[in-house]
């Protein structure tokens, strides 16, 4: 059953994975899973059909036979259960990569989101020029302490 | 094996699951698992010992034998792996309760989190007052997302 994920219509990118489209394609390149995309606007994303797919009106959504998805970290493990590759066999390897998918989204995801948010959506706002390098640091500390951990690991 | 979790020594409740460790203790709680909690003061979770099981310093972490895990989310499906009862059986249902998991952490708890963290950290900025209510106006757009998928699935 070949998924079908949503994208951005009218990103800068055309919908082509500079959004949460890019992890979910990703697994499924990784993997060799072929997949389609459908492409939608703002405006249908706030319609009832998409709406049903996905409760909050984002992308990516993930569709395949009767089963339809939200949430980008949901597709990708749901691939890596479908595929073997993805994740570790031995249990204890396993929970911890899983761990660094939560790490992913729930750690590092939220800070860089909340720069690039203020970035494309907050300057016109009059704390804009005085707040951006506080974000900018926010994402700095966390990408520093991914550096030392991955330096510890070597 | 008993798991151990940490949590905060010095928050206003003690460490007895306000922060983060309020949902591994439920989901814990929930299937009948006994476990041990360590609390931890801010400046232990600066220490070296702390952050090889806490790569970012936070709480809670979670410990179980040769096991060392951190990330909540990553905790609370660990639990569903190891005990019945937590998610559904049938692989779609199931699939769509991940999806939901993941919703909690990565759509839900950011903005719920960027609030919190505004009125603890932030409430000496000058553009406090100003800005907060659009803090709030987020979780709201949020929440109201939630309970409309809600009432559609009554």
């Amino acid at each position: 059953m070949i998924p079908t994920i949503s994208a951005f219509e009218h990103s800068p990118d055309g919908g082509r994975g500079q959004a949460r489209d890019m992890r979910v394609r990703w697994a499924l390149e990784e993997v060799g899973q072929p997949y389609e995309v459908r492409l939608v606007s703002f405006s249908m994303m706030t319609e009832p059909a998409h709406l049903a797919l996905q409760t909050f009106g984002q992308i990516p959504t993930y569709e395949e036979g009767d089963l339809a998805l939200f949430e980008s970290g949901a597709f990708v493990f749901h691939i890596t259960e479908q595929h073997p590759g993805l994740l570790p066999v031995d249990k204890i390897i396993r929970a911890r990569a899983i761990a660094w998918m939560f790490a992913a989204l729930n750690t590092m995801e939220p800070p860089t989101v909340e720069l690039e948010m203020s970035r494309l959506m907050g300057y016109d706002k009059t704390w804009f020029k005085e707040r951006q390098p506080m974000l900018e640091n926010l994402v700095c500390v966390r990408l520093r302490e991914l550096s030392n951990r991955l330096a510890d690991a070597e």
